[in-house]
């Protein structure tokens, strides 16, 4: 199967710089872009989608918790009418900001906490998954958690993701950390080819994950960024030239 | 001409109320419901939406300069183009609730200092002309100003308005209360019908003014905004029945 | 032991109005100002003040996880030191508004899922104390919890709260309704004479529960809030005139 | 006499990063903290405080209009009543932060707009100084401005600052670039000893330009400013070693 590969961006606000947007979004399929609740203003979003248009890049929504002084990293306990009404403004503000530059949403992607909340919480899954259905898109997460099985109750397509600069604990839980450093590339490449061709990687422990992926993701925050773009650009080109074109 | 009754709704935040949206949403035609930069949030506008819907009203939304604290009527300066990414984010937020409700966008009224900036400054105007076009929809403001002129320039369809809650002042500018008290309604329905007979109202100073009106705007938060809805309501529907049916 | 009545105040934002803050103010003996996270600006904060000090009513921070639109009742994971600093920040800034007033900072209250979390939680409480300590005032809580060892620790006045409007579950924990609905007198004033007398109330299920109340907290919203703080204060007063007055 | 050196610091905000506080914070008198309002986070007060408590650098305010997105760099037009209670909500915020600490507020400086509009506006001046002099403490701003007359007015010292990194306008007025590029240091050495040996430096046209300074104010953000401060910080020493000790 081909696989794509995705990163967060937009995630910029006001004065304060975030990510290297500019270098990564060539070397991408889909961009998803902050909504404003985590990061991101209007004029952030506007940038970045002119940015991801500019070079051909799908854009999908990356909405959040709303919280920016904590980056949509900290727990909080919306009732899912609330999460749901929340996604719905988010998305829409994005398509209002496409609309003017001719583009159209393509994905939503929940950003932070809530991501992994949606992996663990029924309740948490479908409120974001019924916000996704209005607007007809697909819907990025972790296979074979909440998230998925909320999306085929609503019965929208599920991409789902691996995230090749980050580690995984024993449970498969994404460890965040507080202050991006330098990625190991030759480690990401190494980890992303186990993905690709074996579908397992090593949790952080030593515990072997199963891990199924259809889209991979990464962060424009890291120094090194662009260059770990471009890497596993290459892995990804690789492997997609050899993979059977279904779909 | 026939004239219809319009309101801004939608907004109270969080926990505080504001407004009897229930009790007007019945008597009126045009619902614009604030967008979060003033007032809102995104389950306040998908309840004033749900409402709305209810009762058949169209809605339009109600975007304004991003001050909670000032509900909007505090002059700020924005550049333009920060301005016509505002009001893009804004309004499509609001399509992401409309869309969830299977309801559509009807127009775009500016809210507080903003509209008045709008009325006369041309960059301000354009800008949110800029905006609303994108979303195909008429634009709602004073006649003869440069908000007219804007649409104008823009090609979208403008609905000039007659605040019948409110006083002018020489210059034609709206006087807003900083706290509501009780409209006179007889007094209110009288300088209505003097619109709607004679083009012509008188402004604080007794200087006569000629006022061209498409939609007459009232207020949700007097004391008896409710009853006011209901008076003009009728003035309003008196006048229709004998006005010409043009468009 | 003689009690005091206090009850939270200043919770209104902007244009948005919250509660009967000047007909409670003449009856009460504390009033916990909010702090701009969970309701207040700087202006109603102001108010507030210049009420309280015009009714000789101790002033004491009211301050709350950062949650406007959530009312402070969402809740919401901060590291200790985040919540620290947090409370530094907000009672620092009512302290800002009291020195222009000539008045001084009475008590520390934490306002809304706080208080609960600070009463189940020993780091939570211990962040609340730890920033409390620093001003050199009492600590406002429930009584024979986290809350309590966590003053105590710090080496804090503790001041233990009794909610005479609101319901108790059976394990004591406080019952606050979504929308506030008029307070039942007479059952408060029964009630409250139930934690004078005997140091004992029912829960909402009849669970007796024993309850030490240093003061008695009304809340501002209840649309007879201030018929609620006139009977409990006649309450309190007949109670006060016959305790003995230690301390 | 002898002039110092001081640097706006904190204006980092959440995950956002922004300026060299750590390269700068060895090389100045008095740090300028932001309060919240334009920048930082009660977190990245803390750190800034501890950064230069460690450094044995005075701590200030550097309070600003409320606009986060806008950097406090967009003009909104508050009423005096409610700019003054905002900078004493955010004055006080940080003298919260500072007590936890052991440490004492020094000074007052406004932050971006608002430090120009007081320079030109009485009211606006008059409503900054009022808040100052609850704190007691001196107020930096534009020498021979109205800024400096509001705070003759009030009996507050006005201590005068040279913004050694900025351009200035004919007018006097400071030229702010929207992105902060790496300062000239041979020239704004150059300048600062035109202003410490003759008061004199040239606008942006060629006008000569009169200037009395007691501080000279960097900023945090150019990619050179911790060499800005080493360079600086020489020219003031050696001026220093020279004049006379008054006060």
């Amino acid at each position: 199967m081909r696989v794509t590969l995705n990163c967060d961006m937009g995630e910029s606000y006001g004065q304060w710089q975030f990510g290297d947007d500019a270098g990564i979004m060539p070397h991408i399929d889909y961009a998803n872009i902050a909504c404003g609740f985590h990061a991101a203003d209007p004029v952030t979003m506007a940038e970045a989608v002119a940015l991801a248009v500019s070079h051909r890049v799908a854009i999908g929504a990356h909405p959040s918790l709303p919280d920016r002084e904590g980056f949509g990293r900290r727990e909080m306990r919306l009732k899912p009418s609330e999460l749901t009404a929340a996604f719905l403004y988010q998305i829409g503000a994005l398509t209002g900001i496409l609309a003017a530059q001719g583009a159209r949403l393509s994905h939503v992607k929940p950003h932070g906490i809530i991501y992994g909340m949606a992996a663990r919480e029924m309740d948490t899954a479908r409120a974001i998954a019924a916000a996704t259905k209005v607007f007809g898109v697909p819907l990025f997460g972790l296979a074979g958690t909440c998230h998925e099985t909320a999306a085929a109750e609503a019965g929208i397509p599920f991409v789902r993701e691996f995230f090749a600069d980050l580690a995984y604990g024993p449970a498969g839980e994404l460890i965040i950390p507080r202050k991006q450093t330098a990625v190991d590339i030759e480690k990401a490449a190494a980890r992303l080819k186990g993905v690709l061709e074996r579908g397992r990687i090593e949790a952080t422990d030593g515990t072997p994950l199963s891990i199924s992926a259809d889209s991979i993701c990464i962060h424009s925050d890291p120094p090194n960024a662009r260059d770990v773009a471009v890497a596993l650009r290459k892995v990804i080109d690789d492997h997609n030239r050899t993979a059977p074109k279904a779909q």
